[in-house]
């Protein structure tokens, strides 16, 4: 079917050549297989495949075959990928790392790290908007909320956000929109870490909001800084280690009318008095020391609290519990459907995909140690640290910092006389200690680090300073309570008090605990889900595998580079096949999300523009289809959007689309245009498009969420683009993890490459690259692994070929469901792209049913709805994906189908327009089985519409859930 | 609570040290915390669990605590226990293997190895004894049966056995039964591997059986050799790699009136005319080359398959479809509940544990490649062999076998000389193959192998020869379809026809279907398992880890010894603390289950008779209260069972006993006794008990299935024992697999040590040894680092106090059901041991409520119903271990307690005796959802008969089975 297709294991039972390799991805990545293929083709009228993408995308956008082949991008088995992988796990060094700065070394609980991490059933969901069938994360992401609020003392905290430095950025935000985007000084204290610092200096820049950086302590009494306060940015415990009193800081702060905000460490703050209690409007920070490895940088779940009254411009997004309509408790994503907390034009943070996946480990560890298993940690970390200071002191070296948590900043200039002769013998023991100058060393302790380790650290420092060496057994081990804390600072409060947090500290019980809630939930595992603009298909075992390497896990993200060659290595191919995927010419892995390289993405934009002296073009086209990230992100990056219209075919406007060019032809900055649309169509015009754009001095963005739908037939440099970014948790295969973790890398063409960001402390860029816009040097470098495999798996090859599959199978889906719903854009061929928009206002008007109700009347039949009401609100957007196989597609169609009959039955009278199958799910087993039944369809139909689900239901454990209630009641923790 | 305790996480907020580790692994496996440890003492009126075990075991067997201790086994944290096991994977070297024998380098598919090796949900459940409960696995297993019955076209097969020569042993003595016990002479073929020929040795050795080993075409003419023939075994491809056709060998066997059994090879079958086809009665073999690691041995599934007319002779247990009482198909043991297959002193099997897990996934393999992607997997390793031989004639070669599947016999004398330079040539390049003799060799390819390999393995031959060295360029690699096999012995059948087989080929959907298989089956992942015998405790992620570990699954079980350093250390520690724990000298990891300890045990003991002279001695006393596997063994070994009487109070009737010794004095061999009884309780005689045996003779056999009630309390040793076995996969934590693997070594006083098994390829026993029990010298090596690191990680200590919260828990469940249930028997203070036993004959008598009603309706309260019916017919034996906490156990017998309130309804007439909830159960969603409901008691009632399951129900997907229809009817196939 493909050329040289290696699929169909129904048919060659004789390997093509003995060179032939047994386990290819291909065969177990596509869905259908060879037959299949063939018979879809054959129902939509073609002799081929080929013919049939002919029909789908516009011959003047195509691109030769062999610019995504397996000459460009050789296919390895999967036992290869294996083989490949270890070997560049081999090339990394982990040596054991006391860098701190905020990334330790992680002790995973076993049970989580296999029974979340690694299990299928947690890391393939979509973000909850189906709470029906979502319960078991929303609990969970609540769990992470009520940690985070209770750790922190603050009202309320959200479900993640992408990291540190991000997070923090979005606190500074925060308090310039609370001063009524008035007050543009914001202060950030000596005492933060340098790539967080980084990160408000490029966020900075988009909103005009200028950075002081100074000693909090000191500098602002005077009066000029203070009129123009929005607020105030602190670290507790500092990147230097020491612990500082904020109190009469924040006092001050809240005179001057500003905010304060504070980023912190959770493990500390188990025995450090909370920024809660001492004054503080935000809190932030990154909760990956909860057991999530360090992974060179990430993923891992920041988080993000503030006072009650800021809570309506908390980005993000946030749990809520309200009820169903049995009156039953019920968790749901808070004040919002779909994104709606991202408020286009108006929004001031991008926020979609965050870190769920590590924000479920992180308060799973939490449940599993409990408070005071956290305080046991916490306390003997810090009785190792006064332990090493004592040591370091025996051998003549000076610590700077008086208090501390977990970090010492130690001068060696007498003792040692340089920093280097310290590093040279720590790095010969494999050890890494944080670089901060030529005379000052830093380290910071984990959980990890035992006395064992404490003892050899001292003595390399003793050795660099010719001093005797330490013996073990002249150590006092017994002493480890008291505390090198002031006083005022110890945390006096209790926390962590909820029931949750107090009785799952047995494996067993870990083990039920997360069973009971991940068997709430409906995954990939369970069946499919066709959310448009998601594509949520296969995230292959293969690929998750070499993740969980601790050579990959282990490794702290400011490493020396060369301990990361095997890191490196897997970067540098996975750019080059990026690239060569885009048809651009260098790539930045550094965005953490699809929102964040748009944003990203701009801000190259920007640069260039600035570069060529034309800083002023500020002017934003985005058609009005456009997904709410594209507008948010438009706004952070301080550009002006101006929305395009879309014809009645579902096409742009090219006639809108030049005149506004032409009118702002002088400060055109971009043009934001997401291919195939969000529609799901190929649009013929996206060239000339383009070519308006340029021709009035602006770059084209393009969003590359519907990247699935070009890979090897068309790409975003031949659709006109200058940088576009990848969503590789769409198009290449990360799991959503629940609704993250993410990357969002961008590629760009060669005039943009000298600005792609880089970095304080890792410099990854070039003279005129633009600051950081993540944490790391690489952003969640070690997800990176599962799309690097999947594309070394598949091959140019295969990756074209899903492609081909994808589109198939979803004009397959949208012939089968032509007769039945109205189809809202199809190109001039009839063909649809990789997804299809169908539209039910005709039902609404009819009867009264909304898109709601065929969603939720879906659960009843087992499978997840595809997007609702988005990008139009009577619409649903149905993505299949290349990994789903014929006999779910037709599963998900015969139910599609039916329950359009259900619908007709209420369009014709013969059920009630407010109690029907539809209006009343989904229908949980507890209402089924109730002894009162008194609606007009039975419970069978309503619980068994088809045959097949007697063996393959999957039950909604809520009812629909009342999010008008929950509005009204907001509650942010659990039950 | 329990001296030094590092437990309680509730009240120590400080490390007691700072060298104390913070991942204590005690900590996580014992269910109860401290206060609630301390809470149940004082229930039951005690003051500290001292004072509590003083009143359970009696003071005379006591043993010192310091027997196991920190001292004598120190606890690792599970991180270093992570450390230790990384060392020690590393001291091993996985060498690249050819040395086949029946063991393959396995391609474990990924979505196989995370999804079910490596998941809880199906490594933890138990044997199928609940069906309703129970239907995944059920359904896997069929589908092994179906893959076993297909591939070999046989009318039937069972779900698995433990290894090919015990299966191989059980074909013979199949066919010495089928003789009607009276011909003697078994026949084997030299082209029989060693191990499968030394476990029929020891086996026939029990039932008196003679072997003749030769060649089966032309030895068996002899007519004195056919008068007593009850069977011959061939293999096929035999050890050597020759493909013979047995056709009419199978005539004339026939014509003897005796049977033919063959050992085979799955994959080859997918190419060969399957046995089934030329007559043989009986094919066995292991089906671990269908993705399972050979792990240094094992654990693998063996299968046993036979004509239709020798099924109720078939060994082992047999997954048949039966219906449901709502007429619906469901899957269920078939010809038996509890090991009714074991027919006590009449069994000419023991088996009982085989293995469950291995099979499924064997059987997850040939669905996931279905029949096409197996035979392509099989036509290159055949091409790949041809390949080989043509390279090594090039070299000068000669391969001495003409037809083969995968293996080649090789004449090294002309070129190399002495094998012993290519044995040096290829280790010296990571390489094994097998040794022969002097003058051969041998190799044998699989799926692992890659043109590469070939390519590498022909110049190492070349190399030895001095020949030139191959090209891989002047090799044609297309021509993979001429085959090396006799046109009359190709494979023209179709096989793997069921849908199954040919549904699942993506990863998507394979996943899938392990989902929908295991979301119908009640694991440890959901509630407790109080089976009592079975010790269904924690089998925590940290000891299942290093399993997984390439170093420890890629291991060949005739590697040499010094590449398997790290398996020998594992092997040495865990003997030695196996020892410490029984109090005895000498260890044998060999035996694969613990029916198979016993048969191991036993057979030692006459060994240690006949050493003495004393070869006659044949009685085996065993008490009515033992389980079946101890009659079976002991008939097995060739003794005689004399049952010895229980006391009313339910101990051993001692009078009965010393009568029974004394009348046997001069021919009696062992006494067999559970200790703890299976009646649950320490009984004050055991001492007395051996000693009356000793002084008549005979040896004590100890059955430690009861061994998690003695760790640091008391030893088989002090007890009085001279041998017993454990049941690794109770007492320490291998989990049950669905039925399987387990490990029954066994320990032996010194006198009995010089006869523990050897092997005949790896001999690991001493010159009196007796022969192999297994096929492997260490049994299934590769679970044997579950155990080892359980041990390690609980330490002396953390082991005794496991004991000792699984006696408190045991006695605190009898202490809330007492005056609900009677309470069979106890201890003269009214504590039973690690289990109780509550007889529910009363219900009977007054309601006709028989136990399994009280069982089915336990399933509607969410939990696995405990032992029934077993080791009395109206009892349920309940055992909850150390593992589970205080809330579970309370939940437990709050639903015990409710359920008997629903009986006394009956009892009262309150509901009718044959329509209510308990006769009813377990109810299903489908039931009650139905349209129809006259019952006399509401739907909800039947569903959620408390609170706490709306919350946490597992439901059952079938209503309760009719086992005499699946009796009259027997399908073992999938539906
Ligand atoms: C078209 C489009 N653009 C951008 C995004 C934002 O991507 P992310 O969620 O990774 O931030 C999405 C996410 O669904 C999308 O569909
Ligand atoms: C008392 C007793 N002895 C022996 C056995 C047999 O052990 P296995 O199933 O490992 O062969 C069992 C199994 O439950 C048992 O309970
Ligand atoms: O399987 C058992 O007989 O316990």
């Amino acid at each position: 079917v493909f050329k040289n297709s290696k699929r169909g294991l129904a048919t060659a039972k004789v390997p093509s050549s003995l060179a032939a390799s047994l386990d290819t991805f291909v065969d177990r990545h596509i869905g259908p297989e060879d037959n299949e293929l063939v018979y879809m083709v054959k129902q939509l009228g073609y002799d081929s495949v080929d013919a049939f993408v002919d029909a789908t995308v516009p011959q003047h956008i195509r691109v030769a075959s062999s610019s995504v082949s397996n000459e460009t991008i050789p296919s390895l088995s999967e036992s290869q990928l294996f083989s490949r992988a270890r070997e560049l796990a081999e090339a990394n060094k982990p040596f054991k790392s006391y860098i701190g700065m905020g990334y330790h070394n992680a002790v995973v609980p076993p049970v989580i790290l296999r029974n979340i991490m690694e299990s299928p059933a947690w890391y393939t969901p979509y973000t909850p908007y189906q709470p029906e069938i979502s319960q078991g994360r929303l609990e969970s992401l609540v769990n992470f909320q009520a940690m985070i609020m209770s750790l922190t003392s603050m009202d309320i905290a959200n479900a993640s956000l992408l990291d540190e430095a991000t997070a923090a950025a979005e606190g500074m935000v925060l308090a310039f929109v609370h001063s009524g985007s008035k007050k543009r000084t914001f202060f950030v204290d000596d005492g933060v870490s340098p790539q967080t610092l980084a990160v408000l200096r490029t966020r900075a820049k988009g909103f005009g909001i200028s950075l002081v950086i100074g000693d909090a302590s000191t500098a602002l009494q005077a009066d000029s800084l203070r009129a123009d306060l929005c607020g105030v940015l602190v670290q507790y415990p500092d990147v230097n280690g020491n612990v500082q009193d904020f109190g009469a800081l924040a006092q001050s702060v809240h005179d001057a009318k500003a905010l304060i905000v504070c980023a912190t460490d959770l493990l500390a703050l188990t025995m450090l008095k909370p920024p809660g209690e001492w004054g503080a409007d935000v809190v932030v920070g990154n909760s990956a020391r909860f057991g999530v490895p360090a992974g060179y940088g990430g993923p891992h779940a920041a988080f993000f609290a503030c006072r009650d009254a800021l809570k309506r411009k908390m980005p993000g997004r946030l749990i809520g519990l309200s009820r169903d309509t049995e009156g039953n408790p019920a968790y749901r994503l808070a004040l919002q459907t779909r994104e709606q907390h991202i408020r286009r034009e108006k929004a001031t943070s991008n926020i979609c995909t965050s870190q769920a996946l590590l924000a479920n480990m992180a308060a799973m560890y939490a449940i599993y140690h409990g408070p005071t298993g956290l305080e046991r940690i916490a306390r003997k970390v810090h009785a190792l640290t006064q332990l090493f200071k004592s040591l370091l002191e025996k051998s003549g070296y000076t610590v700077t910092n008086k208090d501390f948590f977990d970090t010492l900043t130690i001068d060696v200039s007498g003792p040692a006389k340089t920093a280097e002769v310290v590093h040279q013998t720590s790095v010969a023991a494999r050890i890494n200690l944080r670089k901060i100058d030529d005379t000052h060393v830093g380290v910071t302790f984990d959980e990890s680090v035992g006395l064992e380790d404490i003892i050899t650290l001292a003595n390399i420092f003793a050795n660099a300073a010719n001093a005797p060496l330490i013996s073990p057994l002249s150590l006092s081990t017994e002493n480890v309570d008291s505390l090198a804390i002031p006083v005022d600072l110890r945390r006096t409060s209790k926390f962590l008090l909820h029931p949750v947090f107090n009785s799952h500290h047995s494996e067993t019980e870990m083990l039920r605990y997360i069973y009971h809630l991940q068997n709430k939930d409906l995954g990939l595992v369970h069946a499919m889900i066709p959310l448009g603009s998601c594509t949520m298909k296969l995230n292959s075992t293969s690929s998750m595998i070499p993740l969980t390497f601790p050579e990959f896990g282990n490794v702290h993200p400011f490493a020396p580079m060369d301990q990361v060659a095997g890191y490196l290595q897997v970067i540098k191919e996975l750019e080059e096949d990026l690239c060569k995927i885009t048809g651009f010419h260098a790539c930045s892995l550094q965005p953490n999300s699809g929102a964040a390289g748009e944003y990203t993405g701009l801000s190259v934009i920007r640069a260039y523009h600035e570069s060529r002296g034309e800083g002023h073009r500020n002017i934003c086209l985005i058609p009005v289809s456009a997904h709410g990230t594209n507008p948010a992100s438009a706004v952070m990056a301080g550009l002006k959007v101006v929305p395009v219209k879309s014809l009645a075919d579902g096409s742009l406007d090219l006639e809108d689309l030049k005149e506004k060019a032409t009118k702002y032809k002088d400060s055109l900055a971009a043009f934001m245009i997401t291919y195939p649309s969000t529609f799901g169509v190929f649009e013929d015009g996206v060239q000339e498009a383009c070519k308006i754009i340029h021709n009035n001095g602006g770059q084209v963005y393009l969003d590359g969420a519907n990247l699935n739908a070009q890979i090897g037939v068309t790409n975003p440099a031949t659709c006109g683009g200058d940088v576009c970014h990848m969503n590789l948790h769409k198009t290449f295969a990360i799991p959503h993890g629940g609704g993250g973790p993410g990357v969002g890398p961008i590629c760009v063409a060669e005039h943009l490459a000298p600005f792609l960001p880089t970095h304080p402390v890792v410099p990854v860029g070039e003279a005129q690259a633009i600051n950081a816009v993540s944490a790391a040097p690489f952003g969640s470098a070690s997800i990176l692994l599962i799309s690097w495999a999947y594309i070394k798996m598949l091959g140019g090859e295969g990756l074209s070929d899903s492609t081909k599959a994808a589109l198939l199978n979803a004009n397959y889906m949208a012939h089968r469901l032509k007769d039945h719903y109205s189809l809202r854009y199809k190109n001039k061929n009839g063909r649809v792209a990789h997804e299809l928009l169908i539209d039910l206002h005709e039902f609404d008007k009819a009867a009264g049913l909304k898109v709601n109700d065929f969603a939720k009347r879906l659960q009843d039949y087992g499978f997840h709805p595809p997007t609702c009401s988005w990008p139009i609100s009577t619409c649903m957007l149905i993505e299949p994906t290349e990994s789903e196989s014929l006999e779910e597609i037709d599963r998900f169609c015969d139910a599609m189908i039916q329950i359009r009959k259900e619908a007709e039955d209420v369009i014709t009278g013969k059920q009630p327009k407010d109690n029907n199958l539809l209006k009343n799910a989904p229908h949980t087993i507890s209402v089924l089985t109730a002894e009162r039944w008194d609606r007009p369809y039975s419970r069978e139909v309503a619980a068994y519409p088809t045959p097949w689900l007697r063996q393959h239901k999957f039950w909604p454990t809520v009812s629909r859930i009342d999010d008008a209630y929950g509005d009204l009641h907001l509650i942010v923790r659990p039950l």
